[in-house]
């Protein structure tokens, strides 16, 4: 271990898989310093290491892996890592993060990062174990499932304690929204960095490390996390997120009436309460998990007792995916819901995407784009949860139609016919919030740079305005009132802030789930058990600071591909249709409340109102001025 | 072309993907005389090359494919191809036969056989275009379905009218009864011949053959032709048979109370009417279909319109097929078999092991040796046809419980139990004949080379006497009896003399559905055709005898491996339990006269009643003295 670092290994692992190359780098101070780590890093390194002219399924672009600072730590939820590549379902930025184990196996192995270029002729894998890094054969392994991969690596390294990431047929069909799985059903999954791995013939990294990480000032850091684990059970929501974990929104979601249902065309769901967490926890849930380090283990491993899927096993779902393969596509039964959960994860898909795509096919066939007589179609009726099964499998495979699913619903869409109903921004679909009663997640979902997105501005609290109302006064400032989701006044400022801690999070190494930047975990947790960790004095305006140059940076990465104002609307469905049901029946986005809030955002970001393309004074604040020389101009939108 | 050869293309083709060297050499004159062709020829070389040390999934393990001198002919019915290798489900001989259109291309490429070694470093196809041939990577088709491959294969070489022979991932995965597919639903599957393809990573065999191919007497072999043209046209069974196909005998095997049901726990099927050859046609068939210059075109095209399966597109399924995935399981769920069909084709999986293996399971849960909580299980109730579906995509991909079934039904029970309820013999599952009631086919299946079988001795006129009477008597010699079936005389005979011919017609290059030793075609037919073809001088015992060497080279590799008498006997359920319902209600094998059958086979076939190991006189008489002196005493049974 360098002992000059704390915090942070101080190291990068290159890994050209054309040359077989395999080279480790100091990692750059000054880069710590910009970026803070994981995600950031990973975007400065993706920024540089690509262009508009790079195809996201070719060797040219890169597979970066990164943990933060306090990953890894005894910082509390800091298993996390990111997977950042160039997106092959959008075309522009693309990132994932993942909890579980594998993130802190990587920083005990001595990595920071693990840049991953060119394509290896034949299927291999890449085992880690500190100094000693090695590709290893895997054609044994190609077509098989995530499952079934894990332990094959295991059980042929004899390392039974050792972390494996790897994708599964899905990934290597080049699946655009294929994700990358560790601990059996941990993914990072969104904007489908499982395909890139594919188009690498990478199945797999596996991890052991032993040389460990050291904290700058141990005592305070321990001070520190101590204070924060109190902080985080003592928060008012600790016990509802430790026993259902996200799947307690959807109670919550069809009570406020912005549950996506049937591909969006409605906001509440008949049969809801078959999905609900309580239904999950009494009848399915087995034991609850945390991922590394969590003191909240708001996962849990599920078992289905009775009925066709009886048998089924797994661990999740989460919120998304109960209502992506749920309420999206009509589906009542949760058996079969959990039963697709646990194929994605085997297949190695995103169940967002999954889910969205399905229910686009489902609304396809409702308006008679896709007929019966389309080779190799399930009946595509609402609820019809042996077509979710299966289909789902034809899309891993790309077998018949799932051949044209498996490129995206609004590539589909754009093969088949049905654009106006895939609910997307920048081609990514979105996540399991009705946004037209939510203003600012509307705001949020459609300015961020990975497209349709909860997670890079999520703000959650937006919906339970009376719990948050004093934490949202203290740390941003804003004054709110009892219905405040449906207001459009003050969000742009709301969001950007959120966006920004967002970003340090993410970088830092920490779960979002529990250092949402507001509650429990707050800035100046962030800021002090970094400080402690690293020994770098910062400050809390530092820091934010940070988050905003990775969030520019980002921008600049989709407007180097053609990103302008124009794609930060919301998708078509969401800006133009009403709510057809529900507590916010007949609501819609109003077009100039919406641009207004546009604007807003824009002036706060400091990004040209007519372009949205960041604006100079903004650049040189942030460091990032030869970045937009660089990209001025330049780009086409892909797809 | 090698003007110096009629009939056969004179040229053996053979690739070490190890050393990736590709070499052709001329046809042994000799070899083509004692082992005919295709499968005789086929076998003759897997012996020579292998031995009781060839482990079936390791790169010695040779993958032989073979055309026969009138394969590729205007002789009707002359589309076959076979494959031949150490079997991955057996551990002894195995081969499979396939129609189509692949094999009369190769031998327009202007090869009889190919003989592939080794294993390539990654996924590979083989194209072979005339004399040029070459490897060429396939990795970005690893995963692909069968389907998939055989489209993306055509377009990349900008060859839409090649034929494609390929695995899909069944074969990558090895699962042990995977098969190789062509023209999307032919299939060479039984011994799980594309599991070797998949050990060596071959994905595929592209052909595109443009040499053509001659006959001795073009003016003889036309006539002839005609003639078996007009035989064939006027069978009585010839209407049948070009309409209903194999389909026709679900109908027939109720009736008379053959047809498996709940894994041979019944011999008549409550739901049988359902999957009646009628009911298909009717319902679902499209347009009938033929492979290479048949004259009776016996297969179908068929559609799902309506219900949970709708838009299923496929070609078939045989009786055997709609048994396996239907009664063998109690499902009377017709467009849940269509959909099963197609995905085992996809998938690349022989229905008939596949239906065998989910059946055992089914049983397996019904006596509680598979519970619902074990990994990925279905519900596996009787007639719960998705979870046929679903067990399917979970063997191909090697998930849950499926990495254990995918192992075969044998290898399945003596991990969890369950051994006594496989119907097998030497490890391949059985076809979809209860042969309790019919004692000449439970010879038949039970001393087959390849173990359990329909297809290397089918007298299926066994069950038809009325109409075969003359015919047996005119060629065969034997008098038979209106309930011949039911009988045990004379069957070692009428079995003997079937399977020679079956050994004949699988080396011309022939169907065996039309030239099946008996009607329409006939030895003389068969005879006259590779006389005019070849300008042979052959008499028809001539030819007999060379199936009968063919046969007994077939067994001599069994014996090498450790088959013995023990080994010749029926499946514990079919000898040892009486029929449960049906016209044969309470019949059972009587182990005295199966074992006086036995002794008469063994003195017919020239091997000692012992230990079933042939001879010397016979094989000094059929010149396999050396290869007997070769294996006598040696080897173990696998598995």
């Amino acid at each position: 271990m360098d002992k000059g670092w704390y915090g942070w290994a101080g190291r990068i692992l290159r890994v050209n898989l054309t040359t077989k190359e395999i080279i480790t780098e100091p990692l750059d101070r000054g880069l710590a310093r910009a970026y803070l780590g994981q995600s950031g890093i990973n975007a400065r390194l993706l920024f540089d290491l690509t262009g508009p002219d790079v195809d996201p399924l070719s060797p040219d672009n890169p597979l970066i892996f990164g943990v933060g600072p306090l990953t890894g730590s005894l910082a509390p939820c800091s298993g996390r890592f990111t997977v950042t590549s160039k997106s092959p379902l959008t075309g522009i930025f693309g990132d994932s993060n993942c909890g579980g184990h594998w993130g802190p196996e990587l920083k005990n192995a001595g990595y920071d990062h693990i840049v991953i270029t060119g394509k290896a002729e034949h299927p291999v894998y890449l085992w880690i174990n500190d100094d000693r890094v090695e590709l290893r054969d895997a054609c044994h392994l190609w077509g098989k499932t995530t499952w079934e991969t894990d332990d094959l690596i295991k059980t042929q390294l004899a390392q039974p304690t050792a972390q494996v990431a790897c994708i599964g047929p899905a990934g290597e069909n080049l699946v655009r929204f294929a994700a990358i799985i560790c601990n059996l059903a941990r993914a990072a999954a969104r904007t489908g960095v499982g395909a890139v791995m594919g188009s690498k013939n990478l199945k797999a990294i596996a991890v052991k490390g032993n040389r460990g990480m050291a904290v700058a000032e141990p005592e305070k850091f321990w001070e520190v996390v101590q204070q924060s684990v109190k902080d985080i059970q003592n928060d008012p929501l600790y016990e509802v997120a430790s026993t259902f974990g996200t799947t307690a929104i959807t109670g919550l979601a069809q009570m406020l009436g912005f549950l996506p249902t049937r591909n969006f065309q409605a906001s509440v769901f008949e049969e809801a309460e078959n999905l609900r967490g309580e239904v999950l926890l009494q009848k399915h849930v087995t034991k609850h998990k945390g991922c590394f380090n969590c003191p909240v283990s708001c996962s849990r491993f599920y078992k289905v007792e009775e009925g066709e899927y009886a048998g089924t096993l797994g661990e999740g779902p989460e919120y998304e995916s109960i209502t992506a393969l749920g309420s999206k596509c009509g589906n009542g039964d949760l058996p079969s819901i959990l039963h697709a959960n646990t194929l994605c994860n085997r297949l190695g898909l995103d169940t967002i995407s999954t889910g969205n795509v399905i229910a686009w096919a489902m609304e396809a066939y409702q308006r008679g784009i896709i007929k019966t007589d389309d080779d190799g179609v399930n009946k595509f009726e609402w609820g019809n949860h042996n077509a979710v099964v299966e289909t789902i499998y034809k899309i891993a495979l790309r077998q018949g139609l799932g051949d044209i699913l498996a490129e995206g619903a609004l590539r589909a869409a754009r093969k088949l016919g049905g654009e106006d109903f895939v609910v997307h921004s920048k081609g990514m679909d979105y996540p399991a919030v009705d946004v037209r009663g939510t203003k600012g997640m509307a705001l949020s979902f459609a300015v961020s740079p990975r497209g349709g997105d909860h997670l890079k501005g999520l703000p959650l609290y937006e919906v339970a305005p009376e719990i948050y109302q004093k934490d949202i006064k203290e740390e941003v400032g804003i004054d709110i009132t009892p219905a405040y989701w449906a207001e459009y006044e003050t969000k742009a400022r709301l969001m950007s802030w959120h966006e920004n801690w967002h970003c340090v999070v993410d970088s830092l190494g920490l779960c979002k789930l529990e250092g949402i930047a507001i509650k429990p975990l707050k800035p100046r947790h962030f800021q002090q058990l970094l400080k402690a960790a690293t020994g770098w004095d910062i400050t809390v305006e530092e820091l934010e600071k940070i988050g905003d140059r990775i969030w520019n940076l980002e921008r600049l990465f989709g407007v180097r591909e053609g990103i302008r104002r124009q794609d930060d609307l919301p998708p078509h469905r969401l800006y133009n249709e009403p709510v057809a049901n529900g507590p916010s029946v007949g609501e819609k986005l109003d077009h100039e409340k919406f641009e207004g809030m546009l604007d807003e955002y824009y002036d706060l970001r400091g990004w040209d109102r007519e372009t949205g393309i960041p604006l100079r004074g903004k650049m040189l604040e942030l460091g990032l001025e030869k970045d937009l020389d660089a990209v001025a101009g330049s780009g086409t939108v892909v797809p």
